[in-house]
């Protein structure tokens, strides 16, 4: 099993810039649990010096002492997790399946550690079916269809609403034809990507999906931002529960890691946003001020031009191959009070090993266990198999019983109690 | 149109490693037109202190001055090429279909001006065919078939001749159903990842393929490589001949980029190679004897492990899913006079976007305008699209009516013109 610093500093895939819009609507700073999320390292030293004091407590989103002092932590199980959800939503125009479907996609995310996607984003749906700008009560339509693939109109459906009617559909289809391709136009932020991905892995099938999002990768040499973090996810099932399952941005990191460095006074690494002139910067305030981030590879030096053309890959598996808004088209992450519909498109794809040589979950599992017994360069670290973090996590969750939210969350739920007039959120301990 | 500088520094897609086996079988440095190829810099700043006589050529692989003023260069017409090539493999036990499927493949790549990949490997493939340890004669076999699925048995058949096989199965099941996916066990290197994908292009299709390749990308916190540079490549069209076609190693870069700054005595930037002690090295030297290539996104702090993980994304689609060899049981590029099959694996996806929303090509090509028409930082150097340098390259060869050699590359011809029998390599000029 992996140490609790050994995980950490694996976890920082899929934390892409979507839990920002959840401030823009507040018009106000990251607060410090965002932060937090986003400004997690993987590089052990300078996440050492980045919040120390996380890396002794037992989860990842621990509060910090000075917030522990100034409130009690509680625990919360994921089904009351789940239960608080569902109620929020079941008074936020949203059918008991929609509401549901996004609360069992939140309280995932909280689960596997990655509580930028869970009931951190819980207000901002909220927000947005209660003006309108997302129908919480309609179902997906499919406009087109073969025997292996769906075009799909999301109709401004939630995102898990959007992402699961499509995934299911081309699980269905892996499993007659042996793969599905679909794509859904007219959808919404759908959470974590390997959600889907995962979907599709418990049934036995490889998956893979992408969204588009609001731009905010610059393209090699570009001034301005013109794709967005545009996460891509690919999960395949190995023996006993083992897995592989990556879920990643295509942007060097999230803008929460620049945010945390900033509020820090602390300078980014070269390779993570450019400044306002399209220079690579160290200086978090110039690249919290631009918004341009980076693409995985950094500079053209260190082949940024790839991460570029896997952002405009998935660009074109969602946006352009479903029809959606794509590219600089796609509303800006700082739509503060917009009530247009997100239309943003996403692709899931499900493929069945069984139609290829037999055996695979086999060699899936031989092959995790060869990179997880390469010889590491630090003993203390082991080589880790993407999905390796997450499931660490939800052992701990498991064991403890739960999950331990900040004290912002925690003041959040109890405003979202009040306001929709639900039982408040409750604790273990 | 873009510039010679514009195409130069947006042109390492795809240089892998396996250009380097060609010299490893001789066990000798890398000659001075590998060296360029793979040391090819994005950065316009670094490459021309690394070769500025290049940039002043009209041809990416012309010579240095000094292997200028040693012997004159010709100009070769593509379509002589192209015969010369043919003429080598049918003297190789090649059949003469599979003779011009490997010759159209390695033609392209010059024609594309990836030389790494072209004839550069001709004298590779030839010394393979006549110690048959790949069988040029035979044609790969369909092991198991769905409406959109196909397993295939490559049965060690040339690379051009196991991928067209394949892609074309892909397609045809990609007109009939939407989607083909075909994964081949038992193949060998298979050349430029582009030449499949953009194969679906030109009828339409969306391509989706990549390889596994000897290990020499080493995962984060490992000591030991054990994922090839694994490329991947994807191909779209658009309107009026346009299109999106990336093709590129989940490396950061290739093997032959760390070997010429260690030929110049230069430093290599922080991101592309370990140390053998599993550091993150500027020593090009100790970068080479390592044999240790980062992932795309270099170290943990720059999301190295992204990289790592499309690279296993990768092996899985090919190796793990085909049942050919995988991870570090692929033999090693080191591999001198060895004469086992190769048994790697491959994939290729078709899809066709018309199943989808219709108008695809005018969405590509008004995204493929977007991009292109971004403010750039260096108004002489506008942001491009995957893809682009390729055309202009083409643009130049159509206009000087061929391609050009290095002396080198030139003198091996001449060898194997002697060796095979057959008539020697033609000049335009």
């Amino acid at each position: 099993m992996l140490c609790q610093k050994q995980q950490q500093q694996f976890r920082c895939i899929a934390l892409n810039a979507s839990a920002l819009l959840l401030y823009s609507h507040k018009n106000k700073p990251l607060p410090v649990e965002h932060s937090v999320l986003g400004g997690f390292s993987n590089d052990y030293s300078l996440a050492q010096q980045q919040r120390r004091n996380l890396y002794t407590s037992k989860f990842r989103m621990a509060p910090t002492s000075e917030e522990n002092k100034s409130k009690p932590i509680g625990l919360v199980a994921i089904d009351e997790t789940r239960r608080f959800m569902t109620d929020c939503f079941l008074k936020s125009k949203t059918s008991p399946e929609n509401s549901k479907a996004m609360a069992d996609l939140l309280a995932e995310a909280d689960y596997r550690g990655h509580f930028s996607h869970g009931m951190n984003r819980l207000e901002m749906y909220i927000n947005d079916l209660h003006k309108n700008s997302t129908d919480g009560m309609c179902q997906p339509e499919i406009l087109n269809e073969t025997p292996a693939t769906a075009w799909v109109d999301g109709k401004n459906g939630l995102g898990a609403v959007v992402g699961n009617f499509c995934m299911d559909i081309a699980i269905k289809k892996a499993k007659q034809v042996g793969v599905g391709v679909v794509a859904a136009k007219r959808s919404n932020h759908y959470g974590i990507a390997g959600w889907y991905t995962m979907r599709a892995m418990k049934e036995g099938l490889i998956g893979l999906s992408g969204t588009n999002t609001s731009p905010l990768m610059t393209p090699s040499r570009s001034l301005e931002p013109a794709l967005g973090t545009n996460p891509i996810s690919f999960a395949a099932p190995a023996n006993n529960g083992d897995s592989f399952v990556l879920d990643m941005a295509t942007t060097a990191v999230a803008v929460g890691k620049i945010e945390i460095q900033r509020r820090k006074g602390e300078k980014i690494p070269l390779g993570w946003a450019y400044d306002e002139q399209g220079n690579m910067t160290t200086d978090a305030n110039l690249a919290f001020t631009s918004g341009c981030l980076a693409p995985l590879g950094g500079n053209e030096l260190t082949s940024g031009y790839k991460g570029y053309g896997l952002g405009a890959m998935v660009e074109i598996l969602c946006g352009i191959l479903s029809g959606s808004l794509y590219s600089n088209k796609v509303r800006k992450w700082t739509h503060v009070g917009s009530d247009a519909e997100a239309d943003l498109g996403q692709f899931f794809i499900a493929i069945d090993p069984n139609c290829f040589a037999p055996g695979f979950t086999d060699r899936q599992t031989d092959m995790n266990n060869i990179l997880r017994n390469l010889k590491p360069v630090d003993p203390s670290k082991p080589v880790l198999v993407a999905g390796d973090p997450e499931r660490e996590h939800m052992e701990k969750v498991d064991k403890e019983g739960g999950v331990r939210y900040t004290p912002n969350q925690i003041k959040t739920c109890e405003e979202l109690a009040k306001r929709l007039n639900i039982p408040p959120l409750k604790f273990n301990s």
